[in-house]
């Protein structure tokens, strides 16, 4: 059992910490009920930044935050670093691996993990980023195959090593692929005398007509031009079927030979056993209602990605992003006052900030509600406000203090293969992928 | 067949990129041989500050600095990353996991791994700190253990998660106590509010009578006067016998259950096959003259902590420090140069620029030849030579601002479980010790 010191405050129980979740334990922190934040993970990770560690400009610390040192001074928050299994919404417990824990209030914030559609292949050999531990592995995985292709004679193995394919023209696929062209064309021809850099291909696969869905025309179209004009191949309406390891099969029977894939072509709730089948829909997420309360509770919650909630302006459910998750924790958090003041709960509607994606040095697109830039001023707009979202005023002035650096160098300079080490024999220290 | 362009210059192969190795590529950066250095990792690490990593008051990048980065304005400096397996010194030839090498000269700069002196119980539970890998290995320990204890009600169950056992009273485990027993009186008990954290043990288990053998007895007092200060409980005379996992058995049937060693006790040079037995000694080292020429060979030179030499003032051999390694590279650079003038080498003398260890915030003991001081200046001292001693302009900017902001918060912030990402069919990838 994970003992937390009964009250006579409300418990509530947040499944996750990441935008949504951490966003309502904050606003919950000199609330009147107790609560209990939960993630596998002892920090916050933050994602739009993942890319930066995969292409070794930031180190992962820089965009973490330890989840304890956020709430050290608050007596009614609670951290638990554990797995949650599953739920039993009768008894309202859930099961962790290390115990069961009593709710008043649950509220799902798990988000959602990396979509493969059921393709084993795919899932076995390609490499997603959807945490720092995976961007890590993305960063070891590109210097190790550098490091191997300056020793590989033959000109196809040696492709296969240096060239890069990423699948999905989200602002994930983008962001890092423009990242790794300003790599190429920077650093890579100093580091490695032995290669011919132009032979390395990036390539950046888009099963729809255009990147970035979801914003402007002008925006996507921006994008194309910076991607191409970077020398990465980016390629529309190019559907991967299939992904052995070695080539990547794409819709047509055209073949590419790429070690690394990265798979950034889409996302799926995080699951969470013991609710009805019912309250899931497309993408697996949750049904919510306009208070996020799951379809058929009114004590069971789910905020961010992992739910899905209809609106007048939304009829297909809200973008998973950022701001949604952010935006409806903090009506969740007025609701739970609302409760204790015996207020009802008011509805949640979206308000879309805008959004915007970095494509390399010096470029970005931005769309705000008013209008819609891009190109310099847009990427320093975008390092602004990326700056600021950021948790913690060390990581703050680190990340400023190495973009600073990165920028005046022309040199992500983490370009480091550190291996973890392994001690077989303990199994409680297992490092299972996270 | 490692490919290496072959030129009219004589071959020089460096194995290994520690103090030496890396001394003596820099100082043959202008030279007219052609240099090969071989690492198993792309980046040399500075070990003085493990121990930092280790307690999260660094990240691994700031005190590694990427091989191929240092050498990538010299036509003459070749990088390799791999192991190196075994040498024919008949052939001339180096093999290694990417294939052979021939060479000219060979120099053997591998450094030395932990000593557990044939104890394999030791050797599979204890943790060694010989690497930055390591060196997070602890650092995610210890944090695991501590998220565990919280939610571990039996008593004894939660002393083994909690408590720390360092062998080895040298340096290592003389900055590594201190370090830990900072963060348990400034960090712990504001981030596990859940725990008593003065139930938090720090045991510094020492064979010998004394801590940090080799330097004054005024520092080795003051270390043992510190680490009490701090509440370290310090055990001298006090041999470890063996470690299941639980309980660390000292000689004399002692009993201390922790389920974290961390083995700092000896150290013995790194193996290479091929060379014959008669040129190992004790420690595992190698035995050289003072050109550094292994016994029975003029074309095969060992340097560093690997390497054994005897003079007049040291009938023991050197101490193996950095100093030493240096000051070898730096001799023997000069006696390649001699070879190529068709000079005679000369001998090298170490001369001993003294020694220094930190105990904690403010506290630091400085051996220097001619004086000898504690405390708050000898910390300062301490601080400036390291930072000096770092390699890249952007580490000691970025490991003094770590620093700084360090010690203004009281609070090293760089409490992230980050569990390494496992692709399991990956076995290229595979994430092997380092």
């Amino acid at each position: 059992m994970i003992n937390i010191p009964s009250t006579a405050q409300k418990r509530i129980v947040i499944i996750g910490s990441g935008f949504g979740g951490l966003e309502l334990a904050k606003r919950l922190r000199k609330s009147n009920y107790q609560v209990v934040i939960i993630d596998k993970n002892n920090y916050h990770q933050f994602q739009p930044l993942f890319y930066q560690v995969a292409t070794s400009g930031l180190e992962p610390s820089s965009i973490s935050f330890p989840l304890r040192k956020m709430f050290r001074d608050y007596d009614n928050i609670h951290v638990r670093v554990t797995e949650v299994e599953s739920v039993d919404t009768q008894k309202k417990q859930i099961y962790t691996t290390i115990g069961e824990l009593d709710y008043d209030y649950l509220v799902i914030a798990i988000g959602a993990d990396t979509n493969f559609f059921g393709n084993e292949n795919i899932q076995d050999n390609a490499i997603p980023m959807k945490s720092v531990s995976e961007a890590l592995y993305i960063r070891n995985s590109i210097f190790e195959d550098f490091e191997r292709s300056v020793t590989t004679p033959d000109y196809d193995e040696r492709q296969g090593l240096i060239d890069i394919v990423i699948v999905g023209g989200g602002p994930t696929g983008v962001e890092l692929a423009g990242a790794l062209a300003d790599m190429k064309n920077f650093i890579l021809h100093k580091d490695y005398p032995e290669l011919d850099t132009k032979e390395i291909d990036i390539y950046l696969l888009q099963g729809g007509d255009c990147l970035l869905k979801g914003m402007s025309e002008k925006a996507s179209a921006a994008a194309l031009k910076y991607l191409k004009k970077l020398g990465v191949d980016v390629r529309l309406n190019t559907r991967v079927t299939d992904y052995d390891g070695e080539f990547v099969s794409v819709k047509g029977g055209d073949k590419i030979r790429a070690d690394k894939v990265i798979w950034a072509a889409g996302i799926c709730g995080n699951k969470l056993e013991g609710l009805p089948e019912n309250t899931l829909t497309y993408g697996r997420r949750l049904k919510v209602n306009r208070f996020n309360q799951v379809e058929g509770f009114t004590d069971v919650f789910a905020i961010g990605d992992v739910s899905y909630m209809e609106e007048e302006k939304y009829p297909q459910g809200h973008p998973q992003v950022a701001q949604v998750a952010i935006q409806q924790a903090k009506r969740l958090a007025k609701n739970f006052s609302c409760l204790v003041k015996e207020k009802s709960f008011e509805p949640f509607s979206y308000r879309d900030l805008g959004s915007m994606a970095t494509i390399g040095r010096n470029l970005a697109v931005v769309d705000l509600p008013r209008f819609k830039f891009q190109g310099f001023f847009a990427w320093v707009v975008w390092l602004f406000v990326h700056l600021l979202a950021l948790i913690g005023t060390k990581n703050k002035i680190f990340v400023f203090l190495n973009w600073l650096w990165n920028y005046l160098t022309y040199d992500q300079s983490l370009r480091l293969i550190i291996r973890p080490f392994i001690k077989k024999n303990k199994t409680k220290h297992k490092n299972e992928a996270t």
